[in-house]
């Protein structure tokens, strides 16, 4: 047995050699602490170590390094910023492996403010593709909370979603064309921008959202939007959930599908943030049981005029609707953002609420998603059972697209160590399957979630994945041990 | 060898029983006539008989059926309208088949007017589907020439689009659920309605546009949208292909992307019109070299209002948007429909178009696509490249998504016999190579373009393809001969 390991660890030697010898020394880690920077991801709860951390600087070289771990039998574990929830990106014990970093892949190749698109390597940060599109007068829509340190291909590899999916849709949803290694090391070059293209099966989709299991996205295309001219930001407190599906679609049609924001964020969920941050004032006088947090943009010029009384267009129109939908009963109160400092207090307030769960205590998040027809019955259900199990449930969610962050936490004076934290996830995933619900959203499956794959995902859904996994990965090499259960 | 053949069709026989056990005599055809009408499709170029034509009328039928199929080693052709363009809704020659018809899978399951989805069967006809959504206040919006008798399990198996894919996009973008029988019978049931769902791979995409080769989609959940209020329909005249981009571009920030079409109508396509049809009037006084249909929608209720000088607001968006671009000669003239009648002479001259290219004379059509900082070096190297080798290309397109319908035709005078066909075709396919470009944009492969599959599509593509094909049908009784070369 020693003596196996032994010469599996000189074979390992001669591998990482091979890895120098495309890459350079320069860019082929093996030093004790960047294996172990890199072995972890920032939720710290899934680490392992790399045999090494390659980086390399082109297509070319990505596939280069897939065909030599192909050659050897070693796990690829492609990384981008390491903002992942789910131990995506880092690699499994037991398994030898490398990870495959695409930090240096971090250029633009193209801006096209014709066609508006965008072509961007796997390896550029999410803010910096918005701030190059904000530079040519568009916007790359894709929002969310990790977007200072989280990489595109990263994105990409999870469907990331976000904010403001209710107008703009997933990164699938954005992405028109891709580059990817697969993994015998084969390039795809499907980099075509084409709105419309049916010739053959759609490679496209079946990478995005594969967290890298069937082959390392290396480059992409993305749709960029006309900049909005004016904004409308609201809080409102609506009569029930079940009611906020009618503000919605009466916001979207008075408006024209502007809606970017529309976030949930009912009462616990404002009081816990305004406990933790005391300097957050709740923005309504009476505490709103069912709070929405919402933005409509519009780059429409003549949305920008100023009106006799003061106020743009798009705000008379959202202001108009506010007060039809209070008269019936819909709305029970609201403000508008009256300046960028007002709307700036409400962002402030939404984004700091993962931060103030943190603080308050221990707690239990899940990234589901619902119908929307559905949602307001999930929310209720849970909400009464949680409480009677001793449970406060904070939740906040993109609501208009059915997306809930749904944070369990103890109640006061509670001990959460003694609460039945899997009794009442299991409800929660009971009633989730009745309602046809998604146990992922938006956060993918990586290593947190593969026992809830495997408990919930339909038999057949299951089986053809692994099929595809096999077809594709014979080896078993890209990122494994993430996403399909292959046992 | 004859007593093989006897004892294959002795096979087949007790085969068709247990088809009839399945399904009642009455919906397993067997007489001749049946046999050769489903046999071919409506362009008539392709035709083969199969042993039968099985109508299931529900999922759990089509899944026995599947599963018969895959245990006597038989094909299983789905079929939905035969509108399609391409082949790939008959038989092959010397393959025993089976047509499974979806055409008593024909209910709408469920409309969601509060969430704004609808659940329909395959076999579905598309304008039903249309007029459902409408009589529920909302909108279904895949329009194509064939919706009066296509099926939606065709129109998601070749990822349909049509005239208003720049707005709402192609039938992939509209479905968010799916359910499908697999080929071992196997069912997915993923009739979620979810906006946000990352639970494994993609399944949903790799069946839509899959031409029925990986299996039979029998039932799909799609997004509604809200009925427009009022709409803008105009013919201009513009300076140059390239130049089209711009007023897409500025129409789309002026209207919030309230563009639904955008079509390419040049002079030679809106002569041969006039001609054909003497009633059909040219839009404009002078011919316009590059002609531009357009309608432009909104379901805002202040886009509806009338304004001092009679015309509704959206109207006077546009019409004013016209007249600078006509100050900066982007635009040299143009006419807005003033009345309905007007926009349905409009509608009339757009979709009379492929009968008076047929009516005109022998043509070979491509549906092409490309990237839109593209299309006019393809437009204007191909009209050059054709005229010199003595054809007349007679283009329309759905311009706002790069989706030409670039139709070639004799040039006055010439013999189309005469012509060299396959030198201009090839032409063609090497420029769209080089331009990024898309040799199937919507109408599919079928079997009439394998050869070009074959010749243009990436090899890395191709074996990932195969891969997936032998991974989930590994006896290829879905579809064979479609789509995917497996040679």
């Amino acid at each position: 047995m020693v003596n196996g390991l032994e010469s599996l660890r000189g074979g390992q030697g001669a591998f990482v050699a091979e890895c120098v010898n495309v890459l350079g020394e320069a860019h082929v880690l093996t030093d004790a602490s960047d294996l172990a920077a890199h072995g972890k991801d920032w939720t710290g709860r899934y680490s392992a170590l790399p045999l090494a951390v390659v980086r390399p600087g082109t297509t070319e070289e990505v596939a280069a390094i897939v065909r030599l771990c192909a050659d050897a039998g070693i796990a690829v574990v492609p990384q981008g910023g390491r903002t992942g929830l789910c131990g995506g990106g880092v690699p499994i014990e037991g398994q030898p492996s490398i990870i495959l970093s695409l930090q240096r892949m971090n250029r633009i190749r193209a801006v096209d403010a014709d066609a508006r698109t965008m072509t961007v390597e796997a390896g550029v940060v999410l803010e910096a593709a918005q701030q190059r599109a904000l530079d040519e007068g568009l916007v790359f829509p894709l929002t969310f909370g990790a977007q200072g340190s989280c990489m595109i291909g990263g994105a990409l590899s999870t469907n990331a979603g976000g904010s403001n999916v209710v107008r703009y849709g997933t990164a699938r949803e954005l992405c028109i064309g891709i580059e990817a290694v697969l993994p015998d090391g084969s390039v795809i070059n499907a980099l075509t921008g084409l709105r419309k293209d049916n010739t053959g099966y759609d490679l496209r989709d079946i990478l995005i959202g594969a967290e890298g299991t069937l082959g390392v996205i290396t480059a992409a295309v993305f749709k960029l939007s006309p900049q909005p001219l004016v904004r409308a930001t609201a809080f409102l407190s609506v009569s029930s959930v079940k009611a906020t599906v009618e503000v919605l679609n009466r916001l979207q049609d008075r408006t024209g599908g502007g809606v970017e924001v529309f976030e949930y964020m009912p009462r616990p969920a404002v009081e816990v943030i305004c406990r933790i941050f005391p300097d957050i004032r709740p923005p309504l006088d009476e505490p709103a049981e069912t709070g929405l947090f919402l933005e409509v943009a519009s780059s429409r010029k003549d949305d920008a005029v100023l009106e006799d009384d003061g106020s743009v267009r798009l705000q008379t129109q959202v202001l108009e609707l506010l007060q039809e939908l209070m008269e019936e009963g819909v709305v029970l109160d609201a403000m508008i953002a009256q300046s960028d400092q007002q709307r700036a207090e409400l962002w402030r307030m939404r984004e700091s609420i993962l931060e103030a769960i943190t603080e308050a205590g221990p707690s239990y998040h899940m990234d589901i998603s619902l119908p929307l027809a559905n949602v307001s019955r999930f929310v209720d259900t849970m909400d009464v059972a949680a409480a009677e199990l001793g449970f406060q449930p904070l939740t906040v969610g993109h609501l208009g697209d059915g997306n809930l962050h749904y944070a369990l936490t103890a109640a006061d004076g509670r001990d959460w160590d003694s609460l039945p934290l899997d009794r009442v996830r299991q409800m929660a995933f009971d009633l989730l399957l009745e309602l046809n619900g998604s146990f992922s959203a938006e956060h993918g499956i990586g290593q947190s979630k593969l026992d809830v794959m495997r408990a919930l995902k339909e038999d057949a859904q299951i089986s053809a994945m692994q099929a595809i996994k096999r077809a594709l990965d014979p080896q078993n090499i890209m990122n494994p041990g993430k996403l399909v259960p292959m046992d």
